[in-house]
């Protein structure tokens, strides 16, 4: 089966296209998990607990290599159990390793983490700064294993336009640029069913930017995009809606700090102890999912309006 | 001491800015090192024995962290163990792993690679596509705890030309506009002793772009380049050449497969036997150095020359 099935399946079944972002820190885990515990087996007891609470009503997960990596070898084992953990549950997994570099090494990482076998993943990011011969691995890889990627377009941070906004001599900007490169990669053979539908091949493109979305749903309409910068980084569930296709598909949205620390927040930390972390976070990705489908609802509304409305008219 | 400093002496002692690339695979390590012993075992021992072989007439090693990656827990391990080694026998270690995202997570990376304590990297590269806030926490670590990055800019492989050739509406192409975002990251406070000479904050300048590396050159005064590309990838030593300023300083030139491999090829072959894999990439550390230090002569002899030659003279 390819990646992209897999992951609609798992989407259609729960029903919402929230990715929860398992970039646990040791601040995020309730003192009761950390007692008599290394801090690695402290965050691994504290993934699989957000994992069961989670496993029917989020489609994936994101793991983010950062906060495994910072724990050495034993973060790597951390990382492959946490995975394994997740994959086991029927959760899609992806790992956010940001990934780059020429051919013949960029096949070492699509080794690494998009290999055959018992291998738990079934996603990298991966920067496309190097261009298309930085990327083939990777594509070759989705292809004979089953796997997929997510290229970084337009990312969620502030400072992410000094570079993917500057303006090329043909007007455009270079993510736009960095958009249609995917869009091809998307378009290359083995990334689709039958050369119809999403690709495989999917793009980064944060929830930050909404008109930019908008304008990159358009340029990509082959790949899925993986959604950034909702909740803790200021992305609104509108901002997020707007980089779904008008059939409201086309996108999971990740959120990591904001159902992570659910227990810890105004919203939810008088409703839930800290020994109920794990059903915090399970009500705020609830919350999260209802409010992106109301965004998403709002949005597809107001573009079949606007096929029929008219400047000056009553409801414009 | 700050991370430049220690390069510095290095290159000094050596007499050359060779990097040797640590970045093994199976094939590579003779048969009577891989007998009754794991891959991970093997390569343990045969980057020892090259480190051994290298540490007097080298001054740095970089270690590509996606050759260890690719096997997992145990690779992590093999990582970490190979840089020790290479630290403790006195030589520079840079971990080339190209890493990014967005800050708080770049400030995980950081943790992780550029940390205190007895972290046995000096170095790591990243890449510059979110900008700003995805580099200044590296930059804080190398602040802090006497480190140094390499921000890629225009790397070695052809395809980079995709996305880093792109030409602005200015005129300018992306990689220029990130050599001056690295230059003025070069100069941020800490970074340089006494604001003068070459920063804690590098550059990655491949080797098979010999005219644009001399423009780099120019606009990232601040600057040490750090070179792939020689060798195996098709750039010469008088490409690398085109990386150093004036004096003959500025930049350190990575050579892997040319050296891992140098008992496998037809110019060392003849001469050492495959237990002798560590003579045959001494040697061929040698050879290069010679083989920079030569080009590089002959082109600061060229400028010399430029500056009192005329059009139409007879050594024109």
């Amino acid at each position: 089966m390819l990646f992209i099935e897999k992951l609609h399946l798992r989407i259609e079944k729960c029903k919402n296209p929230v990715c929860a972002g398992l970039d646990p820190r040791i601040g995020y885990v309730p003192e009761f998990l950390r007692r008599n515990e290394s801090e690695s087996n402290a965050i691994l007891r504290y993934n699989r607990m957000l994992i069961d609470a989670l496993m029917d009503c989020v489609p994936l997960v994101k793991l983010q290599m950062a906060c495994y990596e910072c724990y050495g070898t034993e973060g790597m084992e951390l990382f492959i159990k946490t995975a394994e953990y997740a994959a086991e549950k029927g959760l899609v997994v992806i790992a956010d390793g940001k990934r780059n570099d020429i051919g013949s090494t960029a096949e070492e990482y699509a080794r690494a983490y998009l290999g055959s076998g018992s291998n738990p993943l079934d996603a990298l990011t991966v920067n496309p700064y190097l261009g298309e011969d930085g990327i083939l691995p990777f594509v070759e890889s989705c292809r004979i294993n089953g796997k997929g990627i997510f290229v970084l377009v337009r990312t969620s941070n502030p400072s992410s336009s000094q570079l993917q906004e500057l303006v090329l001599a043909n007007g455009r900007m270079v993510y736009e640029k960095v958009a249609e490169l995917v869009e091809n990669w998307a378009n290359l053979p083995g990334m689709r069913r039958e050369d119809k539908g999403y690709s495989c091949v999917g793009a980064v493109v944060g929830a930050t930017w909404p008109e930019q979305a908008m304008k990159l749903r358009q340029i990509m309409p082959s790949a899925l995009f993986l959604v950034p910068g909702y909740g803790s980084q200021g992305g609104t569930a509108d901002g997020a809606a707007a980089c779904f296709d008008n059939q409201g598909r086309g996108a999971v949205v990740n959120a990591s700090r904001s159902i992570l620390c659910a227990w810890q927040s105004p919203k939810w930390k008088a409703k839930y102890s800290p020994d109920q972390f794990d059903e915090a976070a399970r009500a705020e990705a609830l919350s999260m999912a209802a409010d992106l489908r109301g965004a998403i609802d709002a949005r597809s509304h107001e573009i079949k309006w606007k096929g029929v409305r008219h400047e000056g008219s009553p409801d414009a």
